[in-house]
């Protein structure tokens, strides 16, 4: 255990909810040193919780809680869990949210968080992130062992793992899953797919909403303003980015959605 | 005293005014634990804080200092206050924000941030949270005396319960406070108001904005998806959702402002 | 050292950037204190972040460690840099991001992030963020010295001073920077710059976008709601503002950028 609880949400900093969750950390590990990582998910978007989980998870030193609370089967019969993989520790709804913990390392360890013993009470309906999940994450940072929380769970939810397909060694389609802010527009392609593509970066062409891009760059900057580029981002996955503006303006709102083609020239 | 400080304000977070109280706050009680809890209260909005403090102070232990700066007031000739009340700490203006404070205690204890002792050199006319209220929270965690800041205060400004009433015993008639992140709309009415008029939830009905909802239901997920439910939400208050989807967009702007009646079927 | 590091950035929240570098400093130093100041900085805008770092590093206590991470140039050959001054430390691009360091203390110290033995390995092109700043930040922040970090610069690249210019000892010119999210104008002109024109304050007038304001005013709520004023507001600048609403939204768009005279009456 090193103390530190990080808290990824769709719950918005505009209310108290995520405030109620840091109290009740707080009061049952008065030591946990506790990092806001985003609460801007949007509403019950598990998919792009998972990727920013996954985006995180590895610079964390080991003994890290990862509390993830975006949940919107809240109150149905979908279980809360905890997980420990690769050295750290999960907690949130099994609703495939914390894929990135399954995918970290095969030996995975999953807990329901069943014993009432753990909760806050009494446990309400509609926010166990409060109740239930807040609760769990503060009694791991504080050394309780996970095999206390609950009963242990063999099929834990997982994250369906999308529409990629390699179609052949010529040609890779995937597609768009996010914008970011900068407007750079992140897709599900890795850099090691592409490598098998062709390891020559220059020999590779990209397909996007009609338009083409030739070569994959080294960095944002590179080309001149406005340009349309395609890079591998500090995410280790395939960007398609605008120098000095937003691909996602240049492009249109479609393109949040868009299909991908990577091919050999 | 714990160290923990939370922050509630009406700063944004596009600039550094926040930063600066943290700045000073750390430069005062450099063992403090600063804890925000949110920066997006609209401009000015007294009453809007003031629930987010009342739907998170219950979750904090003991010791803990709350620094609420909502202050349109700040310049004018309205007080700076401490208050300590159910073993907490509250810091803040003088213009009703504090009032879970005085609600959680009927003995509580007000101050004025009278004595210049404690405040930062100068004191700027604008900026009250940076240069009074921040090191009022500092030095209270750092364990200084609440009477040490100044003057006892015998009548702090309290917040107007509002217009809620209790037609008959067959009715009540309240309103939405304000639609949170998800679109559910907050209103004035509490658990305990409800169980007044009928102990069996399924035989209460909502009227909003020319809609009816029959029974009051369990959880957000309850129900088909669009559909508007009642609840009781982890603030303890009635609220109207959608499932999966905004009641805030299903009913309209005027929601969040809207008349609610709750009657016996 | 105290083990503060304080973050301002261009990341937004909405993705895991921030929540990436929090965690690789904690690895590298697991008492660092992270404050978040803001990661709102519109994208690529180095004169705001520096603006903001100004307005909030003289309230941190010596040992502290500012970490600026806006950084359109990253992945070409801009130099990273830390700098000592006035008794903090100061980590970012050499961009003139970090011109309130230079300007704090004439003898400031920089040196450039140019030895890779304190990088992440291996660094990315495109995020310097996490792969070089933030641990140059960690290391510095716990004892690190940190001429380790790399070569000396003599010549960091400083922030251009601006067009504002005295045009008589009458008048004087300059500019709005930004609205604050009050929709306060922010000027270039320092309180000390009003006072060389002259000392009685109400003897001053102020023209912005074809209006005239008459007098210097002390606080904002001074004066009819609406009413347009200038004053001195916390950040020590010249702000033009609207009495309980927004002076932004009173003069329109064009004001986020508009020229200000100030002349005797």
């Amino acid at each position: 255990m090193n103390g530190v609880i990080t808290l990824i949400t769709d719950f918005g900093t505009k209310e108290g909810y995520v405030g109620a969750m840091k109290g009740v950390i707080l009061s049952i590990a008065p030591e946990a040193q506790i990092v806001d990582i985003t609460h801007d998910i949007p509403f019950g978007r598990v998919s792009k919780a998972s990727l920013v989980l996954e985006s995180i998870q590895r610079y964390y030193p080991a003994g890290t809680v990862h509390l993830v609370v975006v949940d919107p089967g809240v109150g149905s019969r979908r279980r809360a869990v905890a997980v420990e993989s690769a050295g750290q520790f999960f907690v949130g709804p099994d609703n495939g949210v914390l894929e990135p913990a399954y995918h970290a390392d095969k030996l995975f360890n999953c807990y329901e968080l069943s014993d009432p013993e753990y909760h806050l009470k009494p446990v309400s309906f509609t926010f166990h992130g409060r109740d239930i999940f807040a609760p769990a994450a503060a009694y791991l940072a504080r050394g309780v062992k996970l095999e206390k929380l609950g009963k242990r769970v063999q099929n834990p939810v997982r994250l369906a793992s999308g529409r990629k397909k390699i179609i052949s060694n010529e040609r890779l389609i995937g597609r768009v899953i996010y914008a970011d802010r900068f407007g750079n527009l992140i897709t599900d392609i890795t850099a090691q797919e592409l490598e098998l593509l062709s390891r020559d970066m220059s020999r590779l062409a990209v397909s996007i909403c009609g338009k083409r891009i030739e070569g994959i760059s080294d960095y944002y900057s590179q080309g001149a303003q406005g340009k349309l580029i395609a890079l591998v981002g500090s995410t280790g996955r395939l960007e398609v980015a605008s120098t000095m503006d937003s691909a996602f303006d240049h492009l249109g709102p479609l393109a949040e959605d868009a299909e991908v083609t990577i091919f050999k020239i």
